[in-house]
């Protein structure tokens, strides 16, 4: 049975993040995510939209999950899909409620003030998830968590990391004994510090650095140091993230 | 003057390899790149295709470099540009000559085994000018030195790093004794290695990661070590560039 127009336009309505907000669902796409999701327990999936082959490959674990599956084809798909090139398969999955115990002091946080690029906040996913660090906060004016290039760019990381809105205002007052780094230009070079076994490391938006009121909360700045004779202004966020990130968790 | 049809054409023509090829010329675009190719010695400027008023912030630089000046309108600029929003200003530049007098002896060099996406070889041209890396050579595969995405995502790195076609094969017969450390699953943790004063370090394509070819002329296997219980599969390569090139210039 082809979708319905309705059925069709609500499910493009998720593209925009009004309306993921309003339904309070959102769109996961692509083979692997998808089977992904179908493997964990936190976030809630509500329908599977997707090829007749691709159903029928994973109709065990659909059935086993009581999940319900439409079948679409290719026109039908592209329809739907955010992606320029869709991928087989997509999901319809609810937002869960934001946590309201959360273990600041487990581990380290990575917060993001105000990252607009969605594709430098799904790579910082993906490092969070390679370094095994277990949250990353998107902080006021970081791009909405269920942003479609967000997703696409963490690699299915969102699945595995906790992937939650807060301010560092709340964090801080949640758990003030917590060190608060900061990367910035001037700071200590990372690698010359004794790393605590927790605490919190703020990265800054593409353009402006760390805000004002973020600064006010830090207890150390640090930086990735240049040689002298260096040309380059700065570092992408995303490497900057995954430099401090191997530095948090070097052995030697 | 407006520009002719043919004036067009040829600009035009210069954003596809095909033709920057032919024509041994190459586009740069964007008020900061052209800025800093005015006060630079190594590339040539044949021509500045520039907003009425850009020129005539720039007249006195255009004048002293006796570079040709062609005024263009927004329109103009629009069909000319390889940007979806053109920057007041773009320069047509001459391809330089392979340098046959390479000294691969001098410090580290990046060596790019087929890497494809322009994003990521721009990312690691900005990596290696910020830590002060002499010279990045895209070897067989890896993406046209003068793709526009590369040139936009280096910001301007293009300029400072030598940036030069070769192969590991002709670089290590030149200098037969030079550490050559490839970046892969399952070798040595890059942060607990001493760092030789010179060398080779290779990164890998996108998805198939190190060729056959390439592996065997490695004197190291390098790797950044991800903690037990970590989900992610792989780091994006200009994150994991950052993450090896910062373990390279580290002091402690």
């Amino acid at each position: 049975m082809p979708l319905s127009k309705n059925a069709i336009k609500t499910l493009k309505a998720l593209h925009r993040k009004k309306f993921r907000q309003k339904y309070n669902k959102f769109m996961a796409e692509g083979d692997k995510i998808v089977r992904e999701l179908l493997t964990q327990r936190y976030y809630l999936v509500e329908a599977v939209y997707a090829t007749a082959s691709w159903l029928q490959q994973h109709s065990t674990h659909l059935s086993a999950a009581n999940i319900s599956s439409i079948e679409v084809n290719e026109q039908e798909l592209r329809l739907i899909s955010q992606l320029s090139t869709p991928n087989q398969v997509l999901a319809v999955v609810e937002i869960p409620p934001i946590p309201d115990d959360i273990n600041w002091r487990e581990d380290w946080t990575l917060y993001l003030d105000g990252l607009q690029d969605p594709g430098n906040v799904g790579t910082i996913l993906r490092i969070a998830d390679w370094f095994g660090i277990p949250r990353v906060v998107a902080g006021p004016g970081t791009v909405e968590l269920y942003n479609s290039k967000v997703l696409q760019a963490s690699m299915g990381a969102f699945l595995r990391v906790e992937w939650i809105e807060s301010s560092l205002d709340s964090i801080c007052a949640q758990a003030p004994e917590l060190p608060c780094w900061i990367a910035d230009m001037g700071g200590d070079d990372v690698f010359s510090l004794s790393v605590p076994r927790n605490g919190i490391l703020v990265v800054g938006n593409e353009g402006q650095g760390i805000s004002m009121s973020v600064r006010d909360l830090a207890t150390q700045v640090v930086s990735i140091t240049a040689p002298a004779g260096s040309g380059a202004e700065s570092l992408n966020v995303g490497v900057a993230t995954g430099i401090l990130c191997a530095a948090l968790r070097r052995k030697s």
